[in-house]
């Protein structure tokens, strides 16, 4: 049983910094736990079928079993949903604010006045704020946006289908809607998988479908089909505009600030990796303290695993056009670049990361003489790395960065000009190995640090970073 | 502008590749095209950018020009239309499958007899088909059964509040009835952030809160709620069964299977990759052409990105409850451990790839030295993978795969024992390292293909597979 979960070691406890280290993206937080939650729950069913005193019992007696453990099932539960809250308060709010904003649309339904205006079909408003709550701002706005552009075109079009229809005699009536149905319906369910299309508008499409067959459909039972099309389409916008509302004003949950957040922490994350492995590998053995940040230090690693959050966080982040400190045309583009390059960089810092646990137990002749460069090259790397995720953050211009990474090309150029000088005189092998891939790697990393630094450089003169005020000697 | 697309080049050939060796993995196959769409797209922006015969010219020369690109964009739209129906034949199918659905579910609106039978709420089939109905048996199934699960469950629970709060004065009605709407909302959308929930459940308890919320809220101008539940209720499972049966009868496409294909094929490219590995890198330089197959041989790159689809996709599979092969309790979990551990065994092979783009000209002494165990470890475990891949594939037990597994533990003594002892004598530190990197990290990666062959040894197990049969001698 232990060799079976032994193999889910390394994504277990990858997970479990991850959720230490754990930032303000909602969205990746959720799946990774959902992962954590299925290992734990298959850990505790594997041990629930491993006690032989249940396992061989007769039914009588398992559901004794049962009948004990279920105070502690309960109170596990209550655990967990306490857990839950208090990891991401918002989430209790944003139910609250699900709650809240049921209860002000029903409004429309139980108070005489605004039913006898608005109708039965108020109770699509009903349905509406329900459909188009989502966590965060930007989803809300681009289901909600999505929702009221979908209905208002299909509507219109399931209007003109309908007046066609009631050109051809009465027989032709149903002939021609259901062309009309089939065909319009294939078609836009084949535009939703266009690439583009499915990024942004696939809630769009799929509500042009319902809406256009809704009112085209029932359009040959009710007269009044305008006036139908009209109360939908007014209850569909109040529905929407009243959950976007509630979305907005009460603690909203911008995905723009979670997406850059994630960015800037990713890019600190690599940047602590450095500067600790700098530090960590080359100390002379005798000073080696057992790491205690070593969950810190291998924060990295959840970007192994969470690069296609930041497409989808990209995608929803451009509904939020209002943010105060966005715009309407802010990169957000620009971020997903620089998402990837971090996520190659992670990669790299991955294969430095293997040798941290590796057991090299004496700093050799080989790793004393390259120790200098390459502590170096991680420190300034480090560096550079932790102000350019500061300057995402803050939205500055990084300053200072340009002289970190020329410093560490220098380190390096030291590190070359050592490793192509020296020869080995009857030395191990499997002795000298670490060190020199360590060298080797890191080599290869400040290529990839440059490019991160490239893109954050574009995208602070893209979205018009501000300058940090220089102190003026006095 | 070229350096700003080399940055791009490792995951846009990377994706290039995956589309090339595309397998039947639909969902993770439109993420890719989608992210190599908004790159091509970017690309032609910045064509269009830097063209400085439409950047520089005024805006009457610039409106020449768009309306003379706007023929070529009309035709590469038709060829863009074209590719995406090409390249999956079942998506055309699948938007067919939608709009005969539509027309079959509207013809409860448009025949009498049918209609005098279940009224205007038919309109609600119309809905549900449109919402149910998924590319995939899972997706479809995993969505009917918990949108009629959920609006029974919930249409019970609503006529129960709804008596509840007739039980109380005119005026307090419509305040117990917001009172628990706002009250079931938020707690069961607190409900939906569990992750065992969240996986299996969502869209089950979405519907929950609409449906509950419909049949209490509108309960308090609707005399007979009992009857509109009833009718609701019947047209939701009405239209949720026409989706089913349609998805089902008509060229399903089975997620279990796309999951099995999935995991095969990754493992497959695994072996691939070892076995051209290993004849390629330990190639005496004068022997070797230019790799043609590169691209095959690195198909295993788009297992770095695709984590995340074999959980999404066990989740649906297990919705498939009726699938001929697989049956009513075929262990899913197994298949998204052995996922991981594949992609774990990627990330090594990942290291393996390096060196080979990189320029080693001379197969030096030491390269001469490992060369036989190294060539024989790469095949037999090459070996080892695509007999394992076939047996997922085919559903068989392996039979030969731990004969190879013992070749290869055998080869990687033998290059331990070589390194162990191999000393060295004035060597030029560069020119070894490639050579002993590679021998190091194969050492490394047994021990992970061992760990794939003990899962899908335990699967097999698990899912019954069956004996291939034996030739009998004569």
């Amino acid at each position: 049983m232990e060799e079976d979960f032994a193999v889910f070691e390394f994504p277990f406890t990858a997970k479990l910094e991850t959720l230490v280290a754990k930032d303000n993206n909602g969205l990746y937080y959720t799946r990774l736990a959902a992962e954590l939650e299925a290992l734990v729950a298959k850990d505790n069913n594997a041990i629930n079928i491993a006690d032989p005193k249940i396992e061989n019992a007769g039914p009588f007696t398992r559901a004794c079993g049962w009948h004990k453990l279920l105070p502690n099932k309960i109170v596990e539960m209550a655990k967990k949903i306490k857990k839950l809250g208090q990891d991401d308060p918002q989430r209790i709010i944003h139910s609250l604010k699900v709650g809240l904003a049921l209860t002000l649309v029903s409004l429309f339904y139980y108070i005489q006045p605004l039913y006898d205006r608005i109708g039965e079909n108020s109770i699509w408003a009903v349905i509406i704020v329900i459909l188009v709550f989502e966590f965060s701002v930007g989803a809300t706005l681009g289901k909600g946006l999505n929702r009221m552009l979908a209905t208002l075109s299909a509507g219109a079009l399931g209007v003109g289908v309908h007046h066609l229809a009631t050109l051809s005699s009465e027989k032709g009536e149903p002939i021609v809607l259901g062309f009309f149905v089939a065909m319009i319906a294939a078609t836009v369910t084949f535009v939703r998988f266009f690439p583009t299309m499915k990024a942004r508008y696939d809630y769009g499409l799929l509500i042009f479908i319902l809406t256009f067959s809704l009112v085209s459909v029932s359009g040959y039972r009710v007269d009044k089909v305008l006036q139908m099309a009209h109360q939908r389409v007014t209850t569909i916008i109040l529905g929407s505009i009243i959950a976007i509302v509630i979305c907005i004003c009460i603690r909203p949950v911008w995905i723009g600030e979670e997406l850059q957040n994630l960015i800037a922490n990713n890019i600190e994350k690599l940047g602590n990796f450095l500067q600790g492995f700098g530090s960590e590998f080359f100390k002379i053995p005798e000073d080696r303290q057992p790491l205690s940040d070593i969950a810190f230090i291998q924060g990295y690693k959840s970007l192994l695993t969470s690069k296609n959050n930041e497409e989808t966080m990209a995608n929803l982040a451009r509904w939020e056009m209002w943010h105060h400190r966005f715009g309407l045309f802010h990169p957000w583009k620009q971020y997903v670049k620089i998402g990837t390059l971090t996520w190659q960089c992670a990669y790299k810092i991955e294969a430095l990361n293997n040798y941290l646990n590796s057991k090299i137990q004496t700093l050799n002749e080989f790793g004393r003489k390259i120790q200098e460069p390459s502590t170096k090259i991680c420190s300034e790397s480090g560096k550079a790395l932790r102000e350019l995720a500061s300057a995402v953050k803050k939205m500055n211009q990084p300053t200072s960065v340009n002289a970190h990474i020329e410093n560490s090309k220098t380190a390096i150029e030291n590190l070359k000009f050592m490793l192509d000088t020296y020869h080995l005189e009857d030395a191990d092998l499997q002795e000298i190995m670490p060190s020199a891939e360590v060298a080797l790697t890191l080599i290869d990393v400040v290529p990839c640090i440059v490019k991160i630094a490239d893109a954050v450089q574009e995208l602070a003169s893209l979205a018009h970073f501000k300058t940090p005020a220089t102190r003026v000697s006095p």
